[in-house]
């Protein structure tokens, strides 16, 4: 058994479509590019390829750390690696930036062909069914013609599911973990308010704010604090926070004064300072609209009728973003179908961020899951 | 039996108290105006006579409508009037606007007599406890020795524990609903979530915008936004709005689509034409310091030990924002002190607003322990 440890170094990579994409607002894009890194090793009959997919604020860089920068660590790096639960001595690992991103991929920060200035507020909105379309065309590149996994946790969980039913014979498990087959009424009304404060940020200019040389900071800075709390459990927060203040008299002003209130206002300074407002607002938009049931009258049951794939589903106790609930009707609409379903509901208080953390029980039964694929 | 009607037409009244006062924060007002109003009959003994304080955005206008005004009904009327669970033919019920507030007791938007401009951001921050201390003038003015009981909801509810607090024996009954004896981390954040929209507004300039002749409107709507979606359960957000869109197919664009995004803009636009920014500051962080156990190491027991007033506590079975364990909490520390408690945990699918909504058993158990004082 060998002590799980990093990818090590990894580089990311950019591959160039020039064939035309139609998205499903009907927006057409010429030509595209997509940001990615691969981990481990394509065997030979390449059936070992496993798609990762990134939620809000994720990134191809999913492991690993860079030459040039040893503290830029992946985001799921404790989910793989070699002796990891997705373990890179077995699978060959790809994770990308999804279409309208700000991590190279094309977005609304990149050049539009058609007027020579950044796309801004003119790069159209972009669905999860857009985003595993053009990622089909990223595994045709690679030559995966079937992966055996495609793994997303929240928004990534979405694009799981919607590999499975865009295209059932492309993937043979899905691992959906603190997923949703659809927003609530309250989640929209959280992205609702995120992308109000963003639109309304003076420094907005209609989202064509690079060409006035400045971001829409304020409003960001809000949604990602805003962001924060659902996240995170009121359980967590409490035993992490709890009214525990800087000093220890009220100072009766407006400063930071609570340490859950220095916690928001330093992720969400932190995010203006890499991270795209456009992009937060398509993604959001992406989440809002993702609803496979709506085309069969709201029976999902009927819409992952024509999936193929195993599926994995995770959830976690205290995540009342997209609670347990929403895991087990993605789980009884699989069932009814058919489908293999391996359901793990993990006790956790992380919240809806427990998807990132390496609790034992959760990395064990998605290891243990993973483990058997190959055999 | 009457058929329950309302107190009909009510007039506010100005008080002035010339004498200063010191607040919490060790701030000085010179003098202060209540505005209040007043509805039955003050008997001959006193005795007869029922504070109701105000949460978040309440005020003075507690039950019936203004003459030039037929619309505006009181934000209680459905409680408070002949017939009602607090049946204004046998109660002398006082409604006031506290202090710091916007509809016409002194506040931001008074004139500071030491400079001559409007206090704008040097209105000094005030607590629950300043508020009751006020209150208290109020009654001495009144000639109100006694409470016959003080009835609050939400952080109208703190103010209640608090005059069993501060002046045990001037209160016979507190009737605190949907309220808590602390915020949790959880609420802290979302407050200072709305605070930063407010504080960060461009408009704001620095709390002194009325001399600008602007108001933070972008951050007073974003706080009222976020805040409904705390006021609502996610079960009622789910059945009122569910995913309810405006046009059958979506629009990929950023105006509102789904119900809960107009439903949201209205209730954010709305209230930026009558509430007042500085207020909205003042008004949460008075809620983020509410604790009367940090005195007693953190002990609710050993903080409620000096009260002597009898409870009615009543709390929403879907209320995220003040759950029900908090009201246990409270409930419990008052039973281990020996104290009359009457506790209603009331099944009702509106969440933290139930408060202010007719629910027959929830006024049925309020009525009948309003009934019970008089006897």
């Amino acid at each position: 058994m060998t002590v799980p440890s990093s990818v090590g170094i990894v580089a990311p990579q950019r591959a160039r479509f020039d064939q035309p994409v139609t998205l499903q607002s009907g927006a057409v894009l010429p030509g595209f590019e997509l940001m990615f890194e691969t981990y481990g090793e394509l065997n030979a009959d390449r059936s070992n390829a496993v798609l990762v997919c990134h939620a809000l604020s994720g990134s191809h860089h999913v492991a690993g750390v860079y030459a040039d920068q040893p503290g830029n660590v992946g985001w799921w790096d404790n989910l793989i690696g070699p002796g990891k639960p997705i373990d890179t001595r077995r699978f060959f690992v790809v994770g990308v930036n999804n279409l309208g991103g700000c991590y190279g991929s094309t977005g609304p920060m990149s050049i539009n062909p058609a007027t020579g200035r950044r796309y801004g507020a003119d790069f159209p909105v972009v669905t999860v069914e857009d985003w595993v379309a053009v990622q089909a065309r990223l595994a045709d590149r690679l030559g995966i013609e079937c992966w055996a996994a495609v793994v997303g946790g929240s928004l990534g969980g979405m694009q799981a599911i919607d590999w499975t039913l865009q295209f059932p014979d492309r993937v043979r498990h899905a691992l959906v973990i603190a997923s949703t087959p659809r927003l609530t009424a309250q989640n929209i009304a959280f992205n609702e308010v995120a992308r109000q404060a963003i639109l309304t940020d003076p420094d907005f200019h209609g989202g064509h704010y690079y060409e006035h040389g400045v971001v829409p900071a304020r409003g960001l800075r809000l949604a990602r604090m805003m962001g924060h709390i659902t996240y995170l459990s009121n359980d967590q927060m409490g035993e992490k926070f709890g009214r525990q203040m800087k000093q220890e008299k009220p100072g009766y002003h407006y400063e930071a004064e609570f340490q859950i209130e220095s916690y928001l206002r330093y992720q969400g300074d932190k995010f203006t300072t890499y991270f795209d407002a456009n992009t937060y607002l398509i993604t959001t938009k992406a989440l809002d609209y993702f609803d496979p049931a709506a085309a069969f009258g709201g029976d999902l049951q009927a819409a992952l009728a024509r999936a193929k794939a195993d599926f994995f589903v995770a959830s976690f106790s205290t995540d009342w973003r997209f609670a347990p609930e929403r895991s087990r009707e993605i789980v009884y609409a699989l069932l009814h179908n058919g489908l293999n379903v391996t359901y793990a509901e993990v006790d956790c208080s992380a919240g809806h961020d427990s998807f990132l953390l390496d609790d034992p029980y959760y990395h064990g039964v998605l290891g243990a899951y993973m483990d058997r694929i190959l055999r």
